[in-house]
């Protein structure tokens, strides 16, 4: 793989000139991470940027008992761990929910650059500024939104970001959705076979068949889901 | 007020040369705002850069029947809306607990010295690495942990900021406490009860007790609080 022409499509990238570009491209590391193998754990020092090339990440915490919450998922052109100039240990662990291949950016190299264009730390503060806005918003739906609401947001929200109309495909077991919204595997999969019965949608294995986006974007703005017979 | 014998102690502008630390003080503007007003309202446009000269703010989400989750709380010195560089709107609003005093920085301000001076872009990012980290931690304990090991972790962190060994003076009412650990004013009542009782503290107004320190460490922990005995 040519880490120079993956590197001119992302957006942390943009504005770069070419020969700190190729600084970037020269210094990266390809991993490879299998589905439901560790990319890194929680509170793991001194780990570098990542960036997702295929595949899909998650970002999580998890219990002592084994119960997660899952904070963010990145796919492709993503990049992660964005306080890895800052900070040196990873504020989550990080698992790959799909067979995946990432880049890796030392730090001090990301820094480097960094300081002959500080555009980069301006595109790192936009990142930034919006994983920000997410987990004020994970925040916001873990504490003030019930499971049903929690779920329409994130099939409505899916279908905005795959640009699509009526189809999600999840690629990764239900367990893991449950782990997003904040669920258990039991409320998650009570709630999806109401939103069924009720006409919202169809599940086929790890496909959601969106039937009325109307009625979810209802339920995701915390309004009552239409009646059983609509 | 000397706007610039405030900012040469903030953090956030720590390396930035003189000239530019004086344009920052030429151009904020003072704001007074009373215990219990609004800073700003949930994606609010255009608000830049706020700073906590004294008081204290907090940044909540709320939901439209009234109950709320407060975010962060930030105290004298602390900077806040550090998104307003890369974001038009507020991901949260800002409420102030006590009687507070806000210095402004208008964005394009910020974004002219920042140019000049790449470090204050490096400072914002380091700033706004930590909030991520907090937030992730709030993911965590509002989705994997129960009401007394939040309460507990809240009241440990409280002593390490404040450097004291056995007091914590709230300076806001008991249901602002439960809006920061994700509570309701009842189960946190129940909860203060129950430690009171287990001689970890004593209730004092706004003001609690610590009576053992090494009890909430356990709790916080997640460990099992100790016998009522004890």
């Amino acid at each position: 793989m040519d880490a120079l022409s993956v590197l001119l499509h992302i957006p942390l990238f943009a504005g770069l000139p070419a020969d700190q570009m190729r600084i970037l491209a020269g210094c990266a590391r390809e991993k490879s991470v299998r589905a439901g193998q560790m990319v890194f754990a929680d509170a793991q020092e001194s780990r570098g940027l990542h960036l997702v090339v295929w595949g899909r990440v998650k970002i999580f915490k998890s219990a002592p008992e084994g119960r997660e919450q899952t904070i963010f998922v990145f796919g492709p052109g993503e990049p992660f761990c964005l306080t890895a100039l800052t900070d040196q240990v990873s504020p989550a662990g990080a698992m790959a929910l799909e067979d995946t291949r990432i880049l890796l950016f030392p730090a001090e190299v990301l820094e480097a650059v960094a300081r002959k264009e500080p555009s980069l730390l301006f595109n790192m503060l936009l990142a930034l500024s919006r994983r920000l806005k997410e987990s004020i918003d994970l925040i916001e739906s873990l504490s003030l939104k019930e499971i049903p609401q929690r779920l329409a947001a994130f099939l409505v929200n899916s279908l905005d970001q795959e640009g699509r109309d009526e189809r999600i495909d999840l690629r990764f077991p239900h367990r893991e959705l449950a782990k997003i919204i904040g669920a258990t595997p039991e409320t998650l999969s009570r709630v999806l076979k109401r939103m069924s019965e009720d006409g919202l949608l169809k599940l086929e294995g790890r496909t959601i068949k969106i039937l009325s986006r109307p009625g979810l974007n209802l339920i995701a703005q915390g309004g009552q889901p239409p009646s059983g017979d609509g």
